[in-house]
């Protein structure tokens, strides 16, 4: 694992803006299109998982050709996520990290512990 | 737009295996059901665009509640993208450049300029 | 309109049974993985209308070959749902009536004409 | 299982088309729209299944409170692709089993026995 790894979200930008205007797909890229498009981009991802069992799933970490499968969907779903970001000028990483201190938050290790209840069904 | 961000998935990741391990949620996170929860994230993000138009869509960017509303999906799914790229030891910015990549050669401007057809669409 | 069309749930869930008998299949067939199959075929359904826009996709009522897609993908959808109730013992009719009646509840005409407000949002 | 059940289209659409009407939603009901609406419950309905296993999935037919929310997902979907087929006129019968006569074409039982393979990679 790279765990030095950074996303250069500008320079992402930067690209995805230059290749739509490119194309003139200005006009086709509205949040609410983007929107669709992450949902068809998901609706791949799911597919790849859709017959295997959790176990077969992990072992797609081993399988060269079967998780270049699922990079590219991954892919597919993360350029139009950051598109979308870029057109309404929300910042990944601020929103990233409130969103993971909110986790904190809502589920305590105390309470959260080995079980997947979701935080609104915690009950003291 | 802060155009130099970038999102340091090295940290990104650590955080979220240590709140997993923690929690004893690693049994919980294979592939699999990580693209369910990319999927149920994904519908919460299109529940937000359903009934609103693609003009309306492209004014959230001046309406700060519904951006942060948008930005929160987005966080939502790309936690999930984030986690499932560690598990399955997936570099996101090879898959991601890769793809731009690939979508510059599907898309000759010449071919695609003003047009949102697919590139198994195009006839010479 | 064919304003009198029915779907007999009960012979599509024995065709479906039978088909999935004969190729060995009912060891796929759980909830969870028709989830993951109804969250695929969705995504193909998105992917027929990311880039038009509404007045387009209202249009494609007089669009032979493309009115045959979507519903080839709605069908596509439905199988699996219908397959799911029958696996689950649910019953399909008391489900839609019993939202139906749920929905005329929850969005009162005096409340809910001429606006998408979700029922939640409804201030008095 | 009550095997002579039947979904009246005819009444489930005017029901539909009546709600819409007597709340001028028609104008919110493009079938972009109502993709983007489809693509939501797909979400919450993948929300049920993201954190359980197969065999407790499978083990919802004997819990009435989860079966009643899977229920409720699946009417949710459902009511939107009845919605969608009834403004794009399309019949949903007729689609259905086009498509099921198209996979007993498809997936041969001596191709298809026991494994989980798409017919496009069926090699001969």
């Amino acid at each position: 694992m790279a765990k030095d790894e950074v996303l250069d979200l500008g320079a992402l930008q930067e690209h995805l803006a230059e290749f739509a205007r490119a194309r003139e797909w200005g006009r086709f890229h509205s949040p609410k299109n983007l929107a669709l498009a992450i949902a068809s981009e998901t609706g791949e991802l799911a597919e790849l998982f859709q017959w295997v069992t959790e176990e077969e799933s992990r072992g797609i970490a081993q399988d060269e050709a079967r998780r270049a499968r699922v990079a590219d969907e991954l892919a597919d779903i993360l350029q139009y996520i950051i598109r979308m970001a870029d057109i309404l000028d929300i910042s990944l990483p601020e929103a990233l990290w409130r969103k993971l201190r909110e986790n904190e938050a809502r589920y305590p290790v105390a309470l959260a512990r080995g079980n997947a209840k979701k935080y609104t069904e915690f009950t003291e």
